[in-house]
């Protein structure tokens, strides 16, 4: 399990996933297989990649557990080729966790539209602001948080006393994906231009597709990150 | 354009759907085509729906503008055989609308796991915990707001300062979909179990279905409202 | 790996898919997960089939390698959620294999439209013409196959040589699917209206699922064989 | 109504589809709503191609009706994102429809795997083979087709009778499809690796698009025929 941000992580729960697969789904079109990789398969990974063949990158999968700020999981699930179940906040208690970031991950916006970038607000201002941001932040999650309770126990059904969370509030669901939906993925969700805490997120799980299907990995790096 | 709960909408943006493609794409299994319904094409409708043939309902479609809370468009995009756009609060400043129940829309849970069911909280109580809910809920997303304000003030950037928004933000979201996925999509969302603010969305959806493809919707409502 | 008809088979190839997975895909609801299966959770799962909540059952994989004639892979296709791999026509000889099949197998359709059904033709007719059809069909099928063969030592591009085939011709291709797709599948095609060529696939596709998914089979032959 | 090969056809059916849909649903990120297509919105739909942005271009559908030998539907129908409903040859006794080349489209494959190419055998050859493949291939479906009509006056069920077909069997069926998995159909279908057969068949669906939405087709052309 990989932590990530304040009170977030990425568990590899369940997988089925390595390059001779891709292998030998590519290879059924010569009705041919293989019993492990050689140098020639590492070719054919490439010149699928490469060439957009997308099909052979697709039996295989991996199952995470993940735990992720509201505003996180909305980009995520934005993903369709893949399934998800979450926790809801209809039938749990929600935890107490919401994602404050640290003072120098507070970030200024510069730049025009379409060509926006981000540098640390610290970098830009000495006054504090970023200190400000995230104490404050804090404390009106904090009472918000204590709202929720509140309504709760005055008897208030959970899918309404939660209108009282932010969008930085903790969830928590399963994942299953194939690589080529992830990948697709982690070229949008690595991408420079990605808001900076769904990277962490996406940085763990291209960890896991690393180890699992490092021929694959290392010929979606040279295909400039870009699915097939 | 239907107007659902405090500001939000359903909107019909474009369409091409009615009965008689449904008709159409199935007789094709016979190497026929229809110039117009008959009652015999009524038949074949329901007689597809009862029997779960389901791919002749997907030759159409319906595009919606969307603006609904957070919260229930979160519900919403878990729906995957469909297209969606939605405002960027990474681009744009969000504007200062967010959804409060009515004090009659409060509601307490009852019953148990797995049969809850839902009453107004005002049917329950006379000490005014629905007025009190509303209120504070009104004056927690009002200085929410202001902080997200200051914040973009400040100089943070807005797809941190949003941060302060609370789940009952509204946004805006483009939804195309086809009639089979529509109805699974209603099937779910007008439930009994789901959560009364979706399904106010739900019905302002159903409503233009039944409009333009009025035979399938008898026909779906003839088979207890579960989608092919 | 199972044989199927005269040249065909089904084998599964690779897999990630229990009975836990679903439970605790379904549990993150709550925010928990179990680490082995209890009655209670069979329980769970026949809730989960009854009401239809069909994600839970999309966190696992099967990936099979299916050998079938073409007739029979043409319906197989049409199963959208999933992937395929196939040998290809174009760039590899066909294996002079294709499906004729036994006298007993050969089948008389009677009924009407909307409610066919199939018996022996050799029940209805001792002048031995589902014999005489078997060798016909045997014959015409060497013949095409030689020509196809001819055409290729022509010269002809293989892609254009194989129009001499017929849809009887064996093909061979990997299939991944999850659970919920696959009791989509095995619905529909294990169904007494599907062609019986392609039940004789989906039997060995079931019994792979029986084995692996015990708890899911059975939930799901007491929903009358429906998927959620 | 486009003809395309000997009996073959595509027809727009039905659409709903233009280029102001694709600037719309991109404007939603910023809230903003255009009446009309202005160059700004122009040089938007090529931003959006460019830098693959792909969910605004799938706010739209094409209906086509389709008439296509069964080798070439095969290739077609592994496109899994659209809708197919398509003529049973369970239910319908198949018209006498084949696809016979003609002679200066008959093929020679030269070149080595991975970097084939296709030239007319008459090219390479005056002996007559390409008249002579044509010729057989005809007789050997018409012997075929006549076959396939005994067997069916023999009271054998269609779905047997017709393993005497050829994979060139004109089948019918009806394709519903968003532009952005369109243009991916397209870049794969008309290239010049891809088939000649289903190219012409791509050739007559490109047509439609590029009328429908010229802005969109003018900015995929620009992208290399690649879809975002």
């Amino acid at each position: 399990m990989t932590k990530v941000l304040d009170h977030g992580h990425v568990e590899l729960y369940n997988h089925c996933a390595n390059d001779l697969s891709v292998v030998n789904s590519a290879r059924i079109s010569f009705d041919q297989r293989r019993e492990s990789i050689s140098d020639k398969d590492i070719g054919l990974i490439n010149y699928l990649m490469k060439n957009r063949h997308g099909t052979p990158f697709e039996h295989n999968m991996f199952t995470f557990d993940v735990k992720a700020p509201i505003f996180v999981v909305r980009e995520w699930q934005r993903h369709r080729i893949g399934s998800y179940n979450e926790m809801s906040g209809r039938y749990t208690e929600l935890p107490a966790q919401w994602y404050i970031p640290k003072p120098e991950n507070v970030r200024a916006r510069v730049g025009k539209p379409g060509a926006y970038s981000y540098v640390p607000l610290q970098s830009m201002d000495d006054t504090g602001a970023a200190e400000l941001f995230c104490n404050e932040l804090d404390a009106s999650c904090t009472i918000s948080y204590s709202r929720y309770k509140t309504a709760l126990d005055d008897g208030i059904a959970p899918e309404q006393a939660r209108l009282f969370l932010h969008v930085n509030h903790y969830t928590h669901f399963f994942w299953t994906v194939n690589a080529r939906s992830l990948m697709n993925f982690l070229n949008l969700r690595t991408d420079a231009t990605a808001q900076w805490e769904i990277r962490q997120f996406a940085y763990a799980v291209e960890y896991c597709f690393e180890v699992l299907m490092p021929q694959t990995h290392k010929a979606w790096l040279a295909n400039n990150r870009v699915a097939p």
